[in-house]
């Protein structure tokens, strides 16, 4: 097929996922253009085999399938239709593939833009994290024209593990990504409240962690970043603030939606005591290290 | 080994769980006499070869083994200790077998008490629900002097699946159910969160099982309970007044040990809602009915 040989992808926001995505292209021989301000970010999609742009808007020229993986739903935003906007660059019916953890009402607004520059536009919050990302397994949970997929199939087929199809408007992407997000912060904000507790009742910390992944209090969460705690070791796999942005997210929605979301309700509490306790950057296991020091407890430090 | 062979047992509250156990016991050959206030289950007991007690102390008569599986600390107290209670007609030396989720200080209380009537006693909640009750596959979180487990492993082989050995002395089997119970709680009312949350915004809720079940959100718990509400099956397979009980005893335990139990505390409120509507005997899952209720939302009807 013609067309997709002469496919021109960009990646902007060239982080943890981004990079890894972007790397993925290279590698596949699709021809990529990647930008962030991080200049090393730059030099590691360069010496995979992409191109590295001096802006988004650079970045975006004359490209088919752009896909924008930055912080949240603004910065999309700023990025995409701000002042000398990337998405203006694009070519003409292209597709935007916007991966940013955000609201549906954000989403919806994004892609009513992208469609009045003529652009498609597809709601596609990822899971999976960086290893995930750097293997071309990300999950994506997507909606969007069937359009918009198809025209995205080729960059999709590189980066994704698995596509859910999810709808056929935006808004219902970022809908499922906000449920599965409700239920990944609570459920570490659960987690380390248990483990805690457990501390707290003077049990070998070890062994909770092997009963309870055998039995019915285990989540996928539990499982994940118990290890953190168990090794004293909170350098940021996922740092505390993305779950106040994105319980934050939930909870705007919830005050919206009028809808009361008590858990997550709690859960963002603690994840802002956490932050107001210095530990934004860390990683979110230091929910625990926060309860810890309200009580006075030791946990076990980094060998 | 003759001392095997004639090994004395007993069950005392057979509900969905003791029935499974007894049985269990009655059909690989140990002698087991079974006692509870439904003549249902007794009758279902000697059907299966076990004998039927007409009273807890008349089960309790010279047995070796005595499992007690009964709603809480205190009903386990008075059957065993209080008048006529059923620990003084056991064989001395035998051991009781202590089944009902309770606080590690009951627990450790109770111990103490057997330990008064040279009885040895074993700390041993169990998990795993009535299905792996019959197919004596259990999960035992036991704790207790190795002559406790000794004495008790004829019968432990027959109804357990795995034996956890937590400790030396009873309070460990009780305080790990207690971190078990914590999260397992704190996960039905989040995964009733979330699901209302998804029907809010109006999603496809055998879609979002299906996406949540495949990610990071995903727990034992929403994978189990979930099910029910999109069937709109309410009917109990675990009733939510046993989460207001456990719920309740790790309110108890949180403030006699100063620990802030915020997302536990959280969840018991939910449970709690969900009795006062009305749900108390009704499956755990209602969490989300009662959501759903408060916010006139509709959740899928039993076809």
């Amino acid at each position: 097929m013609t067309t997709q040989t002469k496919l021109k992808a960009a990646v902007i926001g060239l982080g943890s996922m981004g990079l890894g995505m972007a790397q993925c292209l290279a590698k596949s021989g699709i021809e990529i253009t990647g930008f962030d301000l991080n200049a090393d970010a730059l030099k590691a999609l360069v010496q995979s085999g992409g191109r590295a742009a001096s802006s988004a808007a650079e970045a975006a020229d004359g490209c088919d399938v752009l896909v924008i993986v930055v912080v949240n739903g603004a910065q999309t935003r700023m990025i995409l239709f701000g002042e000398g906007g990337a998405a203006a660059q694009m070519r003409c019916g292209g597709v935007i593939v916007s991966c940013a953890t955000m609201s549906p009402e954000n989403a919806r607004s994004l892609a009513k833009d992208a469609d009045a520059l003529g652009l498609l536009y597809l709601d596609g919050p990822i899971s999976g994290g960086a290893a995930k990302a750097a293997t071309g397994d990300l999950t994506f949970m997507a909606s969007g024209a069937s359009e918009a997929f198809a025209k995205a199939k080729p960059v999709l087929d590189v980066i994704a593990g698995k596509v859910y199809q999810l709808g056929d408007a935006a808004g219902a992407g970022a809908s499922f990504k906000m449920v599965n997000q409700l239920l990944a912060g609570v459920h570490i904000a659960a987690a380390c409240e248990a483990m805690t507790f457990a501390a707290k009742l003077g049990l070998d910390l070890d062994k909770v962690y092997e009963v309870i992944t055998a039995s019915a209090g285990n989540s996928w969460m539990f499982e994940n970043r118990v290890p953190h705690i168990l090794e004293g070791d909170y350098r940021p796999r996922s740092a505390i603030s993305i779950f106040t942005k994105d319980l934050g997210i939930i909870n705007d929605m919830s005050r919206q939606e009028k809808f009361p979301a008590q858990m997550a309700s709690c859960a963002l509490q603690m994840f802002l005591a956490t932050a107001a306790g210095g530990m934004e950057g860390d990683d979110d296991a230091s929910v625990a290290r926060m309860i810890a020091k309200v009580c006075g407890l030791e946990l076990p430090k980094k060998s």
